[in-house]
């Protein structure tokens, strides 16, 4: 049966490979049998990004090219832009009435991200209470699938707190609980090795990354710190480069075989850092051609079409959701 | 010049006294020389409401006839409802983001209320966010003057500190700040004595009560518990009667000497009582008696007209403020 699948992106800075093995894989498998919505969440990055909004807004178009770039299909994705929908923010705030802001400051992945990002005190209070806006954003779409990374499972409980909280207060079946699709790799490190690959972190490869990028990236990883000469034996685990391999190297018999060798000793880092490049560059460089062939004026008038589209599924949602509560209308 | 004005009530029970010498003698003053905005606050009513939709609901309609009857003009007041302004949750949403949570913690009404109201942790998130949706609301109409009691201040305060901060992030000139306007008693005591009026307190003298409603509450007001033979002196401070006479007694000097004749002893409270049963008659019962001629159709019909003719201003606000941020636009 169709399903409604409902994903974003903040568009603070072009997709990476973190972003692909991580959710954009699943979107393209998902494409096909169900109805896919796809949000450019310039609203949600605006919450810890009110100084840098030129960003925000350069890299709107952008990600739609990735979007395309690594082969989701624009005539079976919605693809739209998450501040041209009023109902959106109009959930937010009726949401925002039914989480306690006990439960919101109790969320580990805002918790962890106010703790790298600010001072106490310091969190606006946009950014505490972006769980409810992301819920608001699932629930407008009546969305049963979410595709995403391990740390954004705490946002599917908040979301489901929510649904449950409305059919308790309210009325059963307006909004309905959504599972989460975690993704083939659900935390690709930054090619640093010490956090998830980030756009803020400069460790990461991008969908839109040159050859020679791509390259240089891969040969600047963290490998084992101990592995001086090439006959030393070598560690793979917490070895950067063996986790990529582990990852986008398809032949696992011949990666068994390398790994073996690294660990014996006598396989260079460069060795397997060139084999790494290919595998990388044959992923990434048909999407960066793709890339190249979409025009600004496209993907304006996708992104255009595709926002109508959605404005219409989120108004009725938030109509559906008045009714239910007993708000008075006019 | 003509000014701005912008008000609104939260409709969780019909209008009393403490409003009426609070905000709408101003807003009746004020109704003839500006532009004057009164909203039906239906969404800050919900921050703490959610379980009482229909309470909220079912007070729109008496509000406005509230308004009608204390002598606010239709023709010259455009009375609208929260609800139906999308532009004013876009707003608050985005403004979210530049206020502090502990900025929020700190604003002096919101403490009392949530001490009040709410068990520790136990906060509904919008409603510690409440000050930043009236930011929006009052920032929305391009207000100049709001009629406020003192508890209202800190709302006042929180929201000249968006428009400064806005100003200082993107552009000036796009949001202004405001001026409050204290009502000529900025906190009529309850009839219990102890409280500010307050509809949830059970203390209040509605707007629309009967004369004789009128009469048992007055009857029933704390005056001094000291003051037991009519001989005896009496205390014309905390007496909640002299209290009311002082805000509600025209002829000054006549006060004076009831105060006088009451500290002196021999003057009892009944009498005093009465007297002042008759000033408020002679307050509401005119209300009372257009409150009747009000259809709820007129209302309706009344409301409609305004919230279209407020959301066009919101909807432009909301432009101009997206546009000066540097917000992307499709």
């Amino acid at each position: 049966m169709r399903k409604v699948v409902l994903t974003g992106d903040r568009p603070t800075g072009r997709l990476h490979l973190g972003h692909y093995v991580g959710s954009l894989q699943n979107r393209i498998k998902l494409q096909n049998e169900n109805q896919q919505y796809i949000m450019v969440a310039d609203i949600q990055a605006l919450t810890d990004n009110v100084e840098r909004v030129g960003v925000v807004s350069k890299n709107i178009v952008e990600i739609v090219k990735d979007y395309l770039a690594v082969g989701l299909i624009p005539e079976q994705n919605c693809i739209f832009l998450q501040s041209c929908i009023s109902a959106i923010a109009e959930l937010s705030i009726l949401f925002l009435n039914m989480v306690n802001i006990s439960r919101l400051e109790r969320n580990p992945t805002v918790k962890e991200e106010i703790k790298k990002k600010y001072r106490s005190g310091n969190v606006p209070a946009g950014f505490l209470c972006y769980p409810v806006s992301q819920a608001a954003d699932i629930l407008a779409f009546g969305s049963d699938i979410i595709p995403v990374g391990s740390d954004q499972l705490p946002m599917i409980e908040q979301t489901n707190e929510i649904a449950r909280k409305f059919s308790r207060l309210y009325k059963k079946g307006v909004l309905k609980e959504v599972t989460p699709l975690l993704g083939t790799v659900s935390r690709l490190p930054g090619i640093d090795g010490k956090n998830k690959m980030g756009k803020s972190l400069n460790n990461a490869i991008y969908l839109s990354d040159s050859d020679d990028d791509i390259c240089k990236k891969v040969l600047s990883m963290f490998t084992d710190p101990d592995h001086i000469k090439v006959s030393d034996p070598g560690k793979v685990d917490g070895n950067v480069v063996f986790a990529y391999m582990d990852v986008f190297f398809q032949n696992k018999e011949e990666l068994e075989s390398m790994k073996a060798h690294y660990k014996k000793g006598g396989l260079g880092d460069t060795v397997i850092k060139n084999i790494l490049s290919k595998v990388l560059i044959d992923l990434i460089s048909p999407m960066r051609e793709k890339r190249e062939t979409i025009s600004d004026e496209y993907v304006l008038s996708l992104l255009s079409c595709g926002t109508s589209a959605a404005r219409k599924v989120a108004d009725n949602t938030l109509i559906e959701v008045k009714k239910a509560m007993g708000m008075f209308r006019l």
